[in-house]
């Protein structure tokens, strides 16, 4: 055995570091590629073998995070998990560390493969999507002591700082009340608030975030914002119907802001070109249509979820049981993107 | 050691045979779930703990496959690997297998990876997506005895039925040309098709479904179809514009049927209401606006990789070096979806 090459061999031939070995082994995205492309060559010349699972075994990390990736959903806000996967992969890859994804049927489904995926050391910690109001997998994961992050505040837990739930959020607050901010700048007055149905965490967020811009103008009455703040299910017909209703109403309407692209595309087709709109996740859809939107900054999101995960730089997963007295969530900033919408007032 | 729960052991207490447990920890879709709890139960019961690791070191497998994950594309038609690796993700689960995603910066860095990833033992097989001419990554994985299977044909290549290289890929000539014969059937005659320059291996096999259903026709001369052949790098704004131009010219058109929905959006903008415009890829915007356009069928798509790698069923890597006379590539029949183009034309 101990005629096989290692570390400290392939360092000598490379002319670096063991440790910097151990970097292009475990956390290449560290190393400058032409080093890295040296010790590669020192390895490929000595015909090191750096075994994952050998390693794995030794020091029970497999470098890996592991996301629950579901089936497609159709439609136009779908693709916001999406962008934040690619994000994550890319900020990970950085890091030198991988994403595993996995399906789950339901949320105790989930955690019956969290149990599989930490009994087999295939993943140090897990990222998690769409938590919900007493979520069983954060509970799981805190008594089993599993490092986690999850993209979206522990909505209805009373105490959202327990530093044992890291947590990335985009403050939908943020993002309508700069929305309804831009418009009533731009002297538009009796603004719509156009979401889904209460109870909901994200949504509820972004209506205050709208209603409170209203209150600070302060020129509109509270029944007269009662009668601006419509509910429907996600959906572009949903959207235009809502929307529609209130037109037929014979309510006054300058302007609309929306809790998601769906319900604004929806919204635009009811109310014509002379009343702006104002969606939310900027999609392709937004862009294509030339639809205003608010932006979520994914890529913050995910650089966000590793370092509570991770510390500022590295590989190794601190997670909850760190000591660090340091913020554990991070609650990031949306920005408005306003279109002149040309593409579909074009129409012929 | 002979002191730890053995398989054997979980199996006796679950009252399941040896190999369910083995398929409880290795392809949990194939097992009942009742069946499934009571092998966990013991599992818990027995404190028997499935090393992954071990297993993998033991066996040289992971059960997992890689796939590289590109940062976002912002645009129309990015989604459609989205939805693959949905469904891929779907289907490898029930298989019992799991998705690894790595970035790299080009093929030579995803060489990079497939070496890192099959010298480590943590992935069994590759799924490449985005195939060129001359790809490098197929030659390595073909010449390292590595099994892979690609989303897109080898285009450009003589063999393209070598039976080392599995592929499937979506018949866009068939997509293209039932688009076209629809639209013939409706009384429609001259039909442009607005696809992207060549040489494009997915573009010009489109490009010809819509030629070839024209020639069949007969109506029109090859000078006049070449007057509506038109082509344009991808996007809505250039989709339009290519459309404008024809018609400023003069040339008069009866239908457009497009490699994307990106250019067809962009026809849309142009021709306006009365003229039918057919799209590719069925993305959510041809949903939100009442675009028609051609589905892809990724769930068989992915379904097709898996069955190309395994065979039928089960979980366990066949590849390329299997013995098998079974056909080793897979040609997925696209489908039209037909749209009255409601939402768009709303406007009032």
């Amino acid at each position: 055995m101990s005629q096989l090459p290692t570390v400290v061999d392939v360092g000598r031939v490379a002319g670096v570091s063991r440790q910097t070995v151990s970097n292009v082994l475990n956390s290449p995205g560290l190393v400058k590629p032409a080093t890295r492309e040296r010790v590669e060559a020192a390895i490929a010349q000595l015909g090191y073998r750096p075994h994952a699972s050998a390693r794995r075994l030794r020091t029970q990390k497999s470098s890996t995070l592991g996301i629950r990736l579901d089936p497609m959903q159709n439609g136009i806000s779908g693709a916001v998990l999406d962008r934040f996967l690619h994000a994550l992969t890319e900020k990970a890859d950085q890091r030198g560390l991988r994403v595993m994804l996995f399906t789950a049927l339901d949320p105790e489904d989930e955690i019956r493969q969290f149990k599989r995926l930490r009994d087999g050391a295939d993943v140090d910690a897990f990222v998690l999507t769409a938590t919900f109001h007493g979520d069983p997998r954060t509970e799981w994961l805190i008594e089993n002591n599993v490092p986690f992050v999850t993209f979206g505040r522990p909505w209805g837990i009373d105490d959202m700082n327990d530093p044992r739930h890291l947590w990335v959020d985009v403050d939908g607050w943020s993002g309508l009340h700069e929305a309804t901010g831009h418009l009533l700048g731009e002297g538009r007055l009796r603004i719509a608030y156009l979401g889904w149905p209460r109870p909901s965490g994200t949504g509820d967020d972004r209506r205050r975030g709208w209603r409170d811009a209203m209150e600070s103008d302060g020129r509109l009455s509270a029944a007269e914002l009662d009668a601006l703040d419509l509910s429907t299910v996600d959906g572009v017909a949903q959207g235009r119907e809502a929307l529609q209703a209130l037109l037929d109403s014979g309510t006054p309407v300058d302007a609309v802001v929306c809790a998601s692209d769906s319900l604004a595309l929806g919204a635009l087709l009811a109310v014509g070109a002379d009343i702006p709109v104002i969606g939310y996740d900027n999609t392709p859809v937004a862009e294509a249509v030339g639809l205003s939107s608010v932006e979520q900054p994914l890529d913050e999101v995910a650089a966000g979820a590793l370092e509570l995960l991770l510390g500022p730089t590295g590989g190794e997963i601190v997670g909850w049981s760190s000591s660090s007295t340091d913020p554990r969530h991070r609650l990031v900033t949306p920005h408005l993107v306003m279109r002149e919408r040309s593409a579909i007032t074009g129409v012929r």
